[in-house]
């Protein structure tokens, strides 16, 4: 039981779309990222999302309209809901949600990261 | 589906130890308090908890010592483990813990707050 420095964290790595395990409570994770582009558009069958903005800018893309984040902002996208995360210049954020989520959702493939880390 | 603004919500009350809900997910809950002074000693029996201080400085006793938390550290407090948190100045927090988490724990009292408001 120690506690996580969340900048100190983030130093520690400087590649994007590959978030790291940095707590865990309640079968939830609580996830460190770093997202620069387009990400790929997928939803969470069975997952609700948190996005909470630390430094940068981030646009939530949905179908029908984008929501963009400002540090100290967030947002919770609902289970079954198509998202796209983009960010035109770099953005750390951190992510709650299950720990089995799988960072693309139901959109496999070369973004798809199966194993996080735990730092 | 709304982004929420923590700095806003928190301009929205100045009462202590008194968590409002911000955000749900997944059964959890995102909530925003402000402490300070000494809470009472609790453990929550079934729930994990974690503390995520925003602004001032928050610290978390254990029964057999302590972490002092500065703002963008956290750190989640395992079921079933006594703590008391106490915070010299005030400080802001964010929380995230199942929904039915009551913040005095096993210690219900005048401090204890059945029914949040959600803002």
């Amino acid at each position: 039981m120690s506690k996580v420095d969340v900048w100190q964290k983030l130093s520690l790595f400087n590649d994007y779309w590959n978030p790291r395990i940095v707590g865990e409570l309640n079968g939830q994770c609580v996830k460190l990222a770093k997202f620069k582009g387009e990400f790929v558009w997928h939803k969470h069958d069975a997952e609700d999302e948190l996005f909470y903005v630390l430094d940068g800018v981030l646009t939530i893309e949905f179908r029908d309209r984008e929501v963009t984040l400002m540090p100290n902002e967030l947002i919770v996208v609902p289970r079954g809901v198509e998202h796209r995360p983009v960010a035109k210049e770099e953005v750390s954020v951190m992510l709650f949600e299950p720990s089995a989520t799988l960072n693309t959702g139901d959109a496999q493939g070369s973004l798809t990261r199966n194993s996080l880390e735990k730092i």
